[in-house]
Order: structure tokens, then C-alpha cells, then sequence
């Protein structure tokens, strides 16, 4: 077996390459062909990953292949999309069997927890990379987009925030911690669950909706750009794990939360009244702020004074040294 | 305004981006949407490009933009699909404003032979490669496969031969040619016209099709395998253009159009009845060969002797040096 046939043994072998709902053609000709239901549309997004600049070169393989399903399959639960489907484009210099079956394994397992079929791809040699492409379902009208947000309406987050930027020192071997605040932070880096459930929920009654990957308030500068509206975040009500708060103490894990990158977590801003609703449908709501008229993003503390300045300039996670 | 932004700037600008026929919402979300009419699948296909690989690091930016978006959309003709959209996930070691004016043009100008919308993508920092994804649509049970030859077919393809393959020395600067040969290789290498019309023609007439990437006889050989039946190809039969013949002579220009890669010409079987059909619908049809019980492609001469071993073992022209 030539050594790119490997490749294909490793993908086109795997559970998750064997069809699925939506799927009228997996790999193996020219094109893949999906079948979208009428009255929907097919939501598309693209992730590149690069060896040395979003992971390390010695990444866990299995690890990693878990990590680039998950980031990208975030991008079809920020729309409220059901997952289809994704392609795989890997750019390898060397190609070890070992490290191929464990990067597949790590990708079948978060394929099989998020339902998407691996349908193609390409492999080619190069320097470390990999570029998914996932495709989503969802009914016309129904998508959610950045550009709802209505003054009076909730700021709201689907979770902990912060796990991974404080997780990024002990990635990189930086910096070592205890094995209970190490491992619930590792385990959100490497396997952040893309929060499609949550998305689905909001279909209908978010107003605005995104996933947070430059961090919160890069994020919500996104929403509040895009809606034209401003985003005030409560700077006592920003969930961060017990872990995060070991780590860094209040003022780190809350910088670490508002700055850090690569959360994968929704933020979402709803009506007051849909509130009731959906605490009802999904668990881990947190609702951090409100939509004001105006523009940008602040944070206040309890006495409602503008602490945004302090709370900036936080390290960047992004570029792995 | 930031590099990335820059980048950004430069493709969001472009006409091809600015939404199309099938393009429910576009770049600027987490996710582009897509509609594909009822009774139409979806077809997606992914490929890579790294430079020093599939092309030279100092490439001409214009013609590599070009070329990128059509190799990836060879892929639709294949199938027969009408296009839709396109992804770019751009890495970058450097962000150059002018190699991204002419690659934004380059993408453009083929984007709009195409009628392709760019809809999404990703720029990241690292060595430079492109990984392109696009979409098209294709009637239910209409898509051309792989698999349908039947013996009796005839073999057929869109075009001349191994002109890619010509090309390459010059492209590599390790050979020069008269300009009147020169011309229309690097021409073919550089913006391979997708033949999208040919592979929308042959949908209902074709038995089985795909564009030849890696060389007619490794090509030919995946649709043998996938249909179970053998090809037989008319050795004197193989079109190669005055150019290719004035450059590598007869014996050089049949193994180049056997054996070269990089065509990105549709190679198809169809039953004899299509034949009048298909020729007056569309131009540039060349019979070549058959399509037989058994397995495997050969090369017969004219007086029906094998001659396949003499014509193998042609250097293959994916790796750039």
C-alpha cells in the first residue's frame, strides 16, 4: 500500500465515512453529493489549523483530530444548524501509521458525537495542516445570524468561559498545575464541545448568535458591529470555571474569560420574555449582560461603573510561540 | 487596517463575493447558506495546493489564483453539476498586498467563468498553501459517476492531452520553447478551462466520467475498476495539440498525454447511440478507445497489438522539484 492509500485506509475505513442521513454520495468519486430537504438550506464553514501556529507540532494525534472537528462543527452550532457532513483536507510532511490511525480515531470520535459523516477530502504532502469543511441543515428564516441583536434584549452565554486560554500554558508545557485544575482545563482545550444542542434550541428565539473564538469581548464586538447596537457585560455575572479561578485567581480567570480565545461556547442575545423558555429547554445558560442602543462593547462592575480599560489587552492565545 | 484584514478586505471585495444565484447568505457569518433546489443533490469537492509541491514558491500570483479555482471546479464538471460556491482556506507566511491584489484577480477572473461565488473561507499564517471547496447542483440520479461503463461503451475525451504535462519544464524554467509552442501549454497549465458545459451535456447520455488528474491511463483505470469492466485506448487515436507535438515529438507527446497529470479534461464512456447526440450538442469530443468485459486499461496500435508497456513509466508531474 503506497503511503497516501494509507491515508485513505485510515479515513475512508472509518465509521463515520459510511454514509449517513443527508448523504446520497460519500468518498470515492469526483464530488460528494448531500441531500439537503426542501425548505432548508445548507450551512457551510471552513477552518484551516496549522502546525505551529494553532497547535503544537508534537500534538497528541488523537487529541488533535478531536480539537478540528470540534472547532469547526461550533461554527454549524453558532447558526443552529443540524451537522451533515465535513471534508477533510490534511497536509502531512511524513506520514506515520501510527499517527494517522490515532488523528482518525480522535476524528471519528467527536464525528460520532456531533452525527457528521466525513463524505471527501484531499491529502497531500507538506508542511502540517489541516483545513475541515462542515456543512449543516437548517430552515429557511431560521438561521442564526450576528445581526438580530435588539436593544433591551439578554446577553447571554452557553457556558464557562476562559478554560481554554488558561489550558494553553499547560498545552504548551509552560506551566504545570495540580491534576484537577490541569485536567478539566486540557480536556476543554482538546475537546471543546461544540454546543449544537444549545444552538438548535435558539432556532426561533435568539436574536443574534455566535461562537466565541477571539474571545468574549472581541465576540460580542462582532455582534454589536453587526446589529448595531451596543453589548453591556455584567462583570460579576462572567461564568468561569472552579478550575480557571484556581489557576489564575479572580482577576486572571475573569481577563482569562473576557480575552482569551478558542471558548467555542455560544454568546447569544434574547428577548427578556424568550428567557423562561429556554432555561426550560436547555441546561447552562448564563445571561452576562444586555443590548443597549449605541455601539461597542463594555464591562461594568455591580455599581455600574464602566471597568472595560483594566479588564483589556489580555495575552492573545491564538499564535502558539 | 491588520494584514488579516487585509486579506479579508481583498476578497470581500471581489465581485465573485458578492453573493449569487444560490446564495442565501454569504460571506461575514459563522456559516455561508446555501440553496439547492428540490430534486437537486449537492455536490462538494475539497482540494489542496501547497506551494513547492503542486506549484512553485515564486508563482506567478494572477495565474495561481486562476488555476487553483480551476482545478477545484474540474471537479463539478465531472460530476456533471451546474456551479454554485466556492470556499478559500488562504495560509499565508507573509502577507504581501500586492501577490493578494493579483491572486484576489486571478480567483476572480475564473470565479466569473465559472459563475462561482466565493461564500466563506479562512487565512491563516503559515507556509503557503490553498485548500479550495466548491459546490455545484446536479438533478437527482443524474450525477456522473464512476461506475456506470458497460462493455460495448465508447471511451471518449474533451480534449487534448498532456498538455499540463508539456508545460511543467516551463513552468519550472528548467526548459524553454519558442514562443508559439510555449504559449499555449503554459497557457493550459495555468487556467485549465473547467469543461463544465461538456459535463452538463453529458448528464442522462454518459455511462461514467471523471477529469483527468493524475494521467489518462491512471484515470482510465478508476473508472475500469469502479464500473468492473476494462478500457481500451486507440494508441493513434490519443489527441495531443501541434504545440505538445512540436515540443516532445510523437513518441513524447503520447506518453505525456497517456501519462502526464494535470489535464483537467473529461474523460467519459457513453453508449454508442449518445454518440451523434453528444457531437452535435457539443464540440471537441474525441473518441478513443472502448470499453470491454474484463479489467485494467491498455493501449492497443493499429493493428490492434498491445503496446501499453512500452508507453508506461513516464515521469509524473505532481511533485514540483
Amino acid at each position: 500500500m503506497g503511503e497516501f492509500e494509507l491515508i485513505n485506509h485510515y479515513f475512508a475505513a472509518a465509521p463515520c465515512a459510511q454514509g449517513g442521513e443527508g448523504v446520497a454520495l460519500g468518498i470515492g468519486d469526483d464530488c460528494a453529493l448531500l441531500q439537503v430537504p426542501p425548505g432548508e438550506h445548507l450551512a457551510v464553514s471552513t477552518d484551516t489549523l496549522v502546525a505551529g501556529v494553532h497547535f503544537p507540532h508534537d500534538a497528541d494525534p488523537y487529541l488533535l483530530g478531536q480539537r478540528a472537528l470540534a472547532v469547526s462543527a461550533s461554527d454549524l452550532a453558532a447558526m443552529g444548524a443540524t451537522p451533515l457532513a465535513f471534508t477533510l483536507a490534511l497536509t502531512l510532511a511524513d506520514v506515520g501509521a501510527a499517527w494517522l490511525k490515532a488523528f482518525a480515531e480522535g476524528l471519528q470520535c467527536m464525528a460520532g458525537q456531533c452525527r457528521l459523516s466525513l463524505v471527501g477530502g484531499d491529502t497531500t504532502r507538506g508542511p502540517l495542516s489541516l483545513t475541515l469543511t462542515v456543512f449543516g441543515r437548517v430552515p429557511h428564516g431560521q438561521a442564526l445570524r450576528r445581526s438580530g441583536a435588539q436593544p433591551g434584549d439578554l446577553l447571554c452565554v452557553g457556558g464557562n468561559l476562559g478554560n481554554a486560554a488558561g489550558a494553553l500554558p499547560l498545552v504548551l508545557g509552560s506551566q504545570t498545575a495540580a491534576q484537577h485544575i490541569s485536567a478539566p482545563l486540557l480536556a476543554h482545550y482538546w475537546s471543546p464541545p461544540p454546543q449544537l444542542a444549545l444552538g438548535q434550541t435558539l432556532r426561533g428565539r435568539a436574536s443574534a448568535a455566535l461562537d466565541i473564538s477571539d474571545g468574549l469581548l472581541a465576540d460580542c464586538g462582532h455582534i454589536a458591529k453587526a446589529s448595531a447596537v451596543a453589548l453591556q457585560i455584567d462583570r460579576q455575572r462572567v461564568p468561569v470555571s472552579p478550575a480557571l479561578h484556581a489557576l489564575l485567581g479572580e482577576q486572571g480567570a475573569l481577563q482569562a474569560a473576557l480575552s482569551g480565545g478558542d471558548d467555542y461556547v455560544l454568546a447569544f442575545t434574547v428577548p427578556p420574555a424568550e428567557l423562561a423558555g429556554l432555561t426550560r429547554a436547555v441546561a447552562g445558560v448564563h445571561v452576562i449582560g444586555r443590548v443597549l442602543p449605541g455601539q461597542g462593547v463594555s464591562v461594568v462592575d455591580d455599581q455600574g461603573r464602566d471597568v472595560t480599560p483594566a479588564l483589556r489587552g489580555y495575552q492573545h492565545f491564538h499564535a502558539v510561540p
